[in-house]
């Protein structure tokens, strides 16, 4: 029988100061003055307590982390980066289950508990990548948990063979049906949405899209999901990540969009990208709109930015959405937490008695504080197991 | 006589690593392989040493740094936000000099060698900020230098007493004259610009105007700043910070602003903001534009972000600008030094035989993994002498 772990003096979500038994994997009591035999002690300083981070969307396979400084050099373009990514990945023999290894111990140490990984395949490529990551998830299944995407980053119908290549994977155990940019990549915007929900029909599997298309042209693409997402009714069986689209100036256009994702229960994730325009995370969760967070890619052929933590993610999206106000700022950090685990269809997320015991302690005074200043974090917790301390994780990275 | 210092191991910009000897406050010699009799040495375990980072942008007089979390609760609008933070300096009884102390030393451990502040002047504080930040000045003139914009943060013409109170301030040893939104706070764009531009002229002092307007109201407001600039032969003496209008999507509008920018010698100040438009840097630099960046209010009645880090900034501007090229991350920090270096006038500022000792020790393989990664800095030197070590300053904070 694994051993209690008792939590004193800690603050669940900036709140007073209470203690926190964790058994068998769960949070068993939230009481202050807890004693329990033979428990493990953990002294939480008064620490904030929050749920365990959720990086709903990265690409966990092709990080350049640990590598050494690799100067980027990719063009303008989407496919610029497409094309110099498959170079790069060839030139340096980039090995997935390596790097993702080193991605999620670099996430872990952050805090983050659940992650989304868009998984590359392609005709060079082949299963190669979503082999090593599954062998990856393997080895650290007892600290984090991690949800496979069948991601056709190269394009399904463009580059022939892709598509039974996506099919084997979800076979192999992708949990959910990736997509991208239909108009922009594969050019043929009707034909790539029906292989991929018929994809996600075959397979009873969710959708996540990437959709960079900005303006009338990702609208188009946004309006084309809806007819599928509702003809199927496959309601809250979608994701739409990035949705650019819904950053435009057109705001008639954007409120029409946004009454149909909320109408077909379309997820929305969001990045807070500084240079692109983005979905306004307060307006769409007045609509009740699912709205998750993810780091994307970091340090990676596409850019050189990131570093894996949740926490500096928020800020990220706070920054972007301008939140200034305290419960502004607590709005981007349930993006990277509860809207996450709402997203990923996560049972029993949060802080509550009953709750799975993964769980993130951080020298902060306030919510807002832990966002705009993300310390180290003092604890980390999975499965109710300490997995990371001050910062540092308890377990080793590839 | 001050001691020689000695750095050995280090790689000025990332290049090939060599030994750097700080003497009487300068650069006398970079070479490798010296040994200097009497010199202190530090071995610089090949770090990459960029100039010391140039906050160009800032309050320091304002900051809430040190004194717990205060929930923030401004309105929207600027001047809620105006209104408000009279109200929370009141309430709280901010002392300027105490807390621009706490942000510059927060600075200098982060690398920054030279500080311009926005000193707020208004009729209720009068001229007690400047007064505080002055005194602060003096107290740590060893290990940073400061200029102090005097700054009519509620507006100089519709708060009557402002003007003949910033007019002292300029007497009293501020450097430049500050100007504010000349259609948005005082209403009168005309005679805003009147007041600030014979300010300078009386005092023979620069000027560096806070412009939030955005599009064609920025514009407009720009247009009347050139055109004082023209008449009365202040081309080089005037900066415009944010500049949010030339981040208009109006291409011609903005062009057509940026020629008259790039002949009226005007520098443009951008803190590379994730929710606002801004100019485009790359845009800036190419035409030959003066192009700095700063990080504006940290932890303050404005918002709760910011934590006086240049390096963090200049990847926010990178972000922002969407860089990712090895080349543009460069550029980014290149504004947030060189390009402070010339908004401030600095003399002999930079990494050459001859130039003052300010500069920065970080851990990095290359310039754009110092932006993207920015580790707390191994050495901050100041006239030659270590004032921060492994991002600890070995000077007090208030």
């Amino acid at each position: 029988m694994p051993q209690d772990l008792l939590l004193k003096n800690i603050r669940p979500m900036g709140g007073a100061a209470t203690d926190m038994l964790l058994r068998d994997g769960r949070i068993a009591r939230i009481a202050p003055d807890q004693a329990v035999p033979g428990a493990l002690v953990e002294d939480g300083a008064g620490a904030l307590a929050i749920p365990g981070l959720v990086e709903a969307h990265t690409h966990l396979d092709k990080t350049l982390w640990g590598m050494g400084w690799i100067p980027n050099s990719a063009g303008p373009r989407l496919i610029d980066k497409i094309d110099n990514e498959r170079r790069v990945k060839k030139e340096l023999g980039l090995d997935a289950e390596r790097q993702s290894g080193r991605q999620l111990v670099q996430s872990l140490r952050h805090g983050t508990t659940h992650i989304r990984t868009h998984v590359d395949i392609d005709t060079e490529g082949g299963l190669g990548a979503v082999e090593g990551v599954l062998r990856m998830r393997e080895r650290y299944a007892d600290v984090m948990d991690v949800e496979l995407v069948a991601f056709p980053q190269s394009g399904l119908l463009v580059r022939p063979g892709t598509l039974e290549l996506v099919d084997e994977a979800l076979r192999l155990g992708c949990e959910v049906v990736g997509g991208l940019d239909p108009c922009g990549i594969d050019r043929d915007p009707a034909g790539h949405l029906d292989a991929v929900f018929a994809l996600s029909q075959k397979h009873g599997k969710p959708l996540d899209i990437h959709l960079h298309e900005p303006g009338l042209l990702g609208a188009f693409s946004m309006e084309l999901i809806f007819e599928r997402t509702r003809a199927l009714g496959m309601q809250g069986q979608v994701v739409v990540s990035h949705a650019f689209c819904l950053g435009d100036a057109d705001a008639a256009m954007v409120n029409a969009l946004l009454d149909e994702i909320a109408a077909l229960d379309i997820g929305i994730m969001t990045t807070g990208s500084a240079s692109r325009p983005v979905p306004a995370v307060a307006q769409l969760v007045a609509r009740g709109i699912r709205v998750c967070s993810g780091n994307d890619g970091i340090r990676d052929s596409w850019g050189p930015y990131g570093n894996g933590d949740m926490l500096e993610r928020a800020m990220m999206v706070g920054l972007r959405n301008n939140f200034r106000r305290d419960e502004e700022v607590a709005m981007a950090l349930a993006v990277c937490t509860q809207g996450g685990a709402e997203i990923m269809r996560l049972k029993d997320y949060g802080l509550a008695e009953g709750c799975r015991a993964d769980l993130v302690l951080v020298a902060a005074e306030s919510v807002a504080e832990a966002v705009v200043a993300h310390p180290p974090r003092a604890l980390v917790v999975k499965r109710g197991n300490v997995v990371a301390r001050g910062g540092v994780a308890l377990v080793e990275a590839p």
